[in-house]
């Protein structure tokens, strides 16, 4: 029920995800009478094979952008965010896609859902685009802010496990941000969180620069999730001012016009590629099932992708590859 | 010396910056014989008139790309940065503009020239585009990293000075970068590098989030230096990452050839709009004299324009205007 265009852009886009994949069923969680009546509705083509992997879970109530993320401890406890998470925490669904406010989505996840043993903070990845054909793993970008070292290193090693199982990257190159190539260079955390990747089996290849998140050099970049939240929002200011200005420059005479009908096609084909909505949301790793976040904007195709990250995260059980590093960490004896 | 088109495009752009502004002296300093050689060539056009208000310097050596900013110090005591920071120190410059190693100009700024009294930490700054006219001045870039909140307000009671003295903007609106618009969001750093701008009597207006970069609701955005370093190198490497994707697709077929020739001009201005070459170079503040590190791939588009910044800082007087906001904040009595 959450994002900008809940629930009718999130339910086409559950029906296009059954759609592609027919192993996967579907608990669509929010104001029950309202899904049932526009499912019934032919435009939304539910059939009746469809129809049989999507079952409707009411909640009463929905976090708005408004709310605070805590809403949902006490005054929405029947939110549907909170609705969906408790089918996860039950067993009855695997993972759980939402739209809707982040912060209410990572509360629900990590607080109704449950850490991972071994997680101290889950941590949110982005997915960056570039022109390898196969994205960065950027994590944390949910502000989870002031981490410590392990922390770090941890969310390096949860973001590789992703890489290869759900991005099909093999061997993951994985890298800590900081603001210089060399080893030396970092701060106190960052040169520690350095350490610990190094002792960890991953394919830690070193310090990332800023520059690193849009060029694939790096399969993962991790670092704290003050700075990555900053880049990320950064990042789709950056892309934002971009975007509005390209459209003002090609109205901006007769020749431009021209111009711009002709070369929409490629242009539009190009932002595609570096949209958010390919990768159809951020999924949130070290908790006990999966979680991904989508976007407030969202419409259907991202609700599809978003849907199809989290069924390929659970069909690769990522969570018990997290698991079999982590154990391999612990302290032995 | 520095830069990778020195010193042809340092020298165009120094005689386009005697051509601008009548009242400018400059010091070339390099390698003498052949600063002389090209300066008497016809390309170069340096005027008798001209010829007038550029002295060549000598300097033995030149910091190289691949120094560590530390040569200055001992191995390349006669390089042409620290050369330029002793003419300043010594009083027959007011400022010094350069487009070599950013390390080796800010440790030579802050070294040899010195840092201003009450300036613990001087502060690198970029000027961010946007599309109200007016840019953002973002600082600190230049990986001053572990910064205390004290650093960080410094920074942005420096760059308000420079926005309003430099910029011609009255009253700048000043933030603090965080991951949230709340007073209440960010780290114990920034709530109180927060706390102390309230105090400063500027036109502090609370946090700034990373898309504030972008959008103008800014005219300084302060934040510790790892943060903005990592954030300016991001933001480098998507521009560079949109403009490789947009040249690869306005040639991927025919239709988009043909479209791309007429949008070409439009586009041009746009990405003008945008480059860091019309604003010259990053002012490093907080230094007993005037030093703008301008980009290494500076063309004499660059140079003229870190030459004109440095002459507007210095003709303004923002270090007297630092120095009597530091007073305003030192303990009485």
């Amino acid at each position: 029920m959450g994002g900008d265009h809940a629930p009718e852009a999130t339910l086409k886009g559950a029906r296009e995800a059954l759609e592609a994949w027919p192993g996967l069923f579907l608990h669509l969680v929010g104001d029950g009478a309202r899904l049932e009546a526009l499912m019934s509705s032919p435009a939304y083509r539910f059939t009746p094979e469809l129809r049989r992997r999507a079952e409707v879970v009411h909640a009463g109530s929905v976090v708005t952008f408004e709310d605070a993320p805590k809403v949902i401890l006490k005054e929405k406890k029947d939110s549907s965010i909170r609705v969906a998470a408790q089918l996860v925490r039950d067993g009855k669904a695997d993972g759980m896609v939402s739209m809707g406010h982040t912060g209410a989505a990572m509360m629900a996840s990590t607080l109704v859902i449950g850490k991972l043993e071994g997680v101290e903070r889950p941590g949110l990845a982005s997915l960056m685009p570039n022109l390898t054909g196969s994205p960065t793993v950027f994590i944390e970008v949910g502000a989870n802010i002031d981490s410590r070292p392990e922390h770090i290193a941890c969310f390096g090693l949860m973001a590789s496990v992703y890489a290869e199982q759900v991005l099909g990257i093999k061997n993951p190159r994985v890298g800590i941000l900081s603001v210089g190539e060399e080893d030396s260079k970092g701060t106190d955390v960052t040169l520690e969180a350095a350490a610990l990747l190094r002792e960890m089996g991953l394919n830690f290849i070193g310090n990332a620069e800023g520059r690193d998140i849009w060029n694939g050099r790096f399969d993962v970049i991790a670092c704290d999730g003050f700075v990555g939240n900053v880049v990320l929002k950064s990042a789709e200011g950056m892309a934002k001012l971009i975007k509005d200005g390209l459209r003002g420059v090609l109205t901006s005479s007769l020749r431009a016009k021209i111009g711009a009908v002709l070369v929409k096609p490629a242009l539009k084909e190009f932002f595609k590629q570096l949209d958010y909505r390919e990768y159809g949301g951020l999924p949130l790793l070290g908790i006990k099932g999966i979680s991904v976040i989508g976007h407030g904007s969202s419409d259907a195709h991202a609700v599809k992708n978003g849907i199809g990250a989290a069924l390929k995260a659970a069909e690769h059980g990522i969570n018990e590859r997290i698991q079999q590093h982590l154990a391999k960490l612990a302290p032995k004896g």
